[in-house]
C-alpha cells in the first residue's frame, strides 16, 4: 500500500523520556512478516488516565482498561494489531486477563497496572498463544530508543506512523510528551480516538491527568471523522512517569498546568490530523469550522454533518465547488440554523452570505483552492455565538477499494 | 448513464385515472435534449396532503407547498427537474408565486391549488423565462394517458423512472392509486422523499388524507436511505380527485378505509425501495430489520445506524461477510443493546446468538447470500420488543464516479 499523499513531510523521532522503554516484535497475530505485538514498561509510580469508546459493542480490552483506571497507576502497555479482541464475549475477558497476567509477572508488577489494546478484526479470537511466547523476547528487547518500532507495530490500514513529541513547562520546570496513534478507517472517535498513547515525564496525579486529557481530548481526537463509524476499540490513555522534578499539583486548574495544559491539546490535535491524514483513501485534508450557531455543541453537530455528508465529500473529492451540498448539510443537521443568514466560504472565498450568493462570486477563486491537498470550509449559520472546527477527509475510490476488500 | 442492475424487470403503466390529465416537455432547464418538465392538472374539489423535508434549508418549492397544504386543495401540480430552487432566498419564492400564478392563469383557477416542486442543483436560481414559455405547451398537451411520460421529465441522476399503481377498496367500492417518485442521490428522507407524487379517485377530505399520507410515510420513504444525506426538496404529495363512488368517510380510522390504508402504504413502500434499487452507484439492495430494541423508534436508529456505516456498505459491495462492521453499527448507534445477547443473521443464516458466533458457523453459507443482489440483515439487540425495518443500498465506485462528477 501506498504512502497517504497527505503524510507529514516528517515523521516526528520520539527522544527516549525517562523511566519508559518500549518493544516491538512480530508475533504473527495477523499480519505476516511485520511487527504486530509492543511493550511499554514505565517507571514505578506512573500514573494513568484514559478516554475510551461509548460503543455499547466495546472490545474486551476497552473493558479491561475502564476498569483499571480506577486505580490511577500503570507499569505497563501491550498493544496488538490485526484483531480487536471485540465480540468475543467471555473468551476475550479471560484472554485479556491472562494477558495482564503473562507481562505482569514478566515485568514484577500487578496485572491491574498492564494496560492493554488491541486493533484490528472484530469477531476472531485472540491467537494467545502466539501472544504469550512473544512476551519473553518483548520483555528482553525493552529498550528507551524503541518509540518508533511501536509506532509502527499498532498500525492496521494504516499508511504511516504517527507520531509527535513536544517540550513545555509545569511551572518553571521543563516536561516533555511524547505520543503516538494509529487509526485510519471506522474513524469518527466518541470520547476517545482509535488507539493513542500520550507519555509524560511530569508528575501528575491519576485524577489531574484526567481532567487535562478530557479537555485535550474534545477538540483533537473528538473532532475528528474520517467515515463517521465508530470503532469498537477506541482507547486513547495518557501515562505520567513522576520522573521530571516540578511542584506537586493537585488541581488540573492550578495555573502553573497552563502551559502543559495547551501543549497536551496541542499534540493531542497534532495527532489527531495526522489520523485523518491518513483516512482511508484520503486525498484531502478538509477542515471545518461552523461559527455563530446556538452554543459550541450545535456547532459541531452542523460541523460533523457536513465532515460525514457523502455529497460533501465527494464533491472535495471531485474538486467541484459545489457549495449546494453544504446548504444541505446544514439544513439536515438538526440544530438551528437562520437559512436567510446564512454564509458559506470556501479557501477564504465568500460564496454566501446572509442566505443569498455574495455579487461577483467567481467560481474559478474556489476552484483554485480546492486543487490543493488542504480545504477550509467556513460556516457562518446566523443565530448564536457557539463556534466548532472539525476535520475529515474527502471520500474516494480508495476509500472504495480498500474497504470493499480489506477484512478489518 | 446505464440503468440500474436492480432495476424492476418491468415499469408499471400508469392506468389513466379519472380527472387527471398530465403533459411533460423538454423547457430546456438544464438536460438538453429530454423532458424537464411537467404539469398535471386535477378534477374540480380534488384534496390534497403532503409530508415535506424537515432540512432546515428547504428549497421555495417545499415552503410553497408548506403554506398551500393547509387549504388542502389541488387543481394542478407542476414539477421541474434539474434545478431546486433551494437557497435562492427571496428570489426564490417570487419565482414560486410567478410559476402558480402563471399555471393558475393557464388553467383557470386560484394559484394557491398549484402546488410546486422542483429538483436538481441546489443554489442556482431558476431560468423563469424558459419555464414560463413552455406553460402553454403544457397546458395544450394535457393528456390522460402521460403518466411515464411525467414519470420520467422529474428524473436527475436517477437511471429508471419509479411507478406504481394498484386497486383497493373503500367500503364496497373499488379505488385505484397511481404513484411515481424520482430520487437516487441525497437521499435519507426525512419526514418525505426525494419526490413521490401519488394520486387517488379517491373521495376524502384532506384531513383524513393527511393522516393516512404520514402512516403511510413511517414505513416507506422515510425507512430509506441511499447515502445519509438528506434533500432539501424532499416532497411527497397525494392527490384524491374524489371521483370514485363510495360512501363520504370523514375519519381515517373508519374500518371502510382500511384496505386503502394497508394499499397506499404498500404503493409507498413500492415506490420507496424503488428509490432506493435506484441509489446512485447501487449494485445491492439491502433489506435491515432490527428486532426486540427499547420500543420501535430505538429500532429504527440502529438499523439506520447500520444502513449508512459505510464500513458496512462497502462490505456488502465486496461480498465480504464481515459482520464486526454490523456488531459496530449497533455500538455507535447510541441506543440500549446487550452486547452479551446480539444476535446477527445475514440471509437467514443464524452468525452470532447471545454476544457470541454460533456453533458451526460456516461462512460459506453467507458468503452465496452476497453473492446475490438483495441482501438481507437481520438484528437482534436483545433489550425489548420495538422492530424495524429499513431498506438501503452499497456503497461502490460508482457512487463516487458519479458524484464526484456530477453536479447536482
Amino acid at each position: 500500500m501506498s504512502i497517504s499523499p497527505l503524510a507529514p513531510d516528517h515523521i516526528a523521532a520520539l527522544p527516549p523520556l525517562d523511566g519508559v522503554r518500549l518493544c516491538a516484535v512480530p508475533a504473527g497475530i495477523r499480519y505476516p512478516g511485520r511487527d504486530d505485538l509492543m511493550l511499554a514498561s514505565f517507571a514505578e509510580g506512573t500514573t494513568v488516565a484514559g478516554v475510551l469508546t461509548r460503543s455499547a459493542t466495546a472490545s474486551a480490552p476497552v473493558e479491561w482498561c475502564r476498569h483499571h483506571l480506577r486505580g490511577g497507576l500503570a507499569r505497563a502497555l501491550i498493544v496488538n494489531s490485526g484483531n480487536a479482541n471485540a465480540f468475543t464475549g467471555r473468551t476475550g475477558q479471560t484472554d485479556c486477563s491472562r494477558t495482564g497476567e503473562a507481562v505482569a509477572a514478566a515485568l514484577g508488577c500487578a496485572p491491574g497496572h498492564v494496560f492493554i489494546a488491541s486493533t484490528g478484526v472484530i469477531g476472531e479470537r485472540l491467537p494467545m498463544e502466539r501472544l504469550l511466547n512473544a512476551i519473553p523476547a518483548l520483555e528482553s528487547g525493552l529498550a528507551g530508543d524503541q518509540w518508533q518500532a511501536a509506532a509502527r507495530a499498532i498500525m492496521t490500514t494504516d499508511t504511516f506512523p504517527k507520531t509527535a513529541t513536544l517540550r513545555t513547562r509545569i511551572g518553571d520546570r521543563e516536561v516533555r510528551i511524547n505520543g503516538f496513534a494509529k487509526g485510519s478507517g471506522m474513524i469518527e472517535p466518541d470520547m476517545a480516538t482509535m488507539l493513542a498513547f500520550l507519555v509524560t515525564d511530569a508528575n501528575l496525579p491519576a485524577s489531574v491527568l484526567q481532567e487535562l486529557l478530557n479537555d485535550g481530548n474534545r477538540d483533537s481526537f473528538n473532532a475528528i471523522t474520517v467515515d463517521s463509524d465508530t470503532s469498537t476499540s477506541d482507547t486513547c490513555l495518557l501515562f505520567a512517569t513522576g520522573t521530571a522534578d516540578h511542584a506537586i499539583l493537585d488541581c488540573h486548574r492550578d495555573p502553573a498546568l497552563s502551559a502543559f495544559a495547551r501543549d497536551l491539546g496541542r499534540l493531542m490535535r497534532d495527532l489527531a490530523i495526522q489520523v485523518v491524514r491518513d483516512g482511508e483513501g484520503a486525498s484531502k485534508l478538509i477542515e471545518i469550522t461552523v461559527e455563530n450557531a446556538e452554543n459550541e455543541t450545535a456547532a459541531r453537530v452542523i460541523a460533523k454533518s457536513i465532515a460525514n455528508s457523502p455529497l460533501v465529500k465527494t464533491a472535495m473529492a471531485g474538486e467541484d465547488a459545489n457549495w449546494g451540498r453544504i446548504v444541505m448539510a446544514v439544513g439536515k443537521s438538526g440544530e438551528a440554523v437562520d437559512r436567510d443568514r446564512l454564509g458559506i466560504e470556501i479557501g477564504g472565498v465568500p460564496i454566501t452570505r446572509n442566505g443569498a450568493v455574495v455579487e461577483g462570486y467567481r467560481e474559478e477563486q474556489v476552484s483554485r483552492h480546492l486543487a490543493q491537498q488542504e480545504i477550509r470550509i467556513q460556516v457562518d449559520v446566523g443565530v448564536g455565538t457557539g463556534r466548532s472546527t472539525v476535520w475529515t477527509c474527502d471520500l474516494t475510490h480508495g476509500y472504495i477499494s480498500i474497504n470493499a476488500d480489506y477484512r478489518s
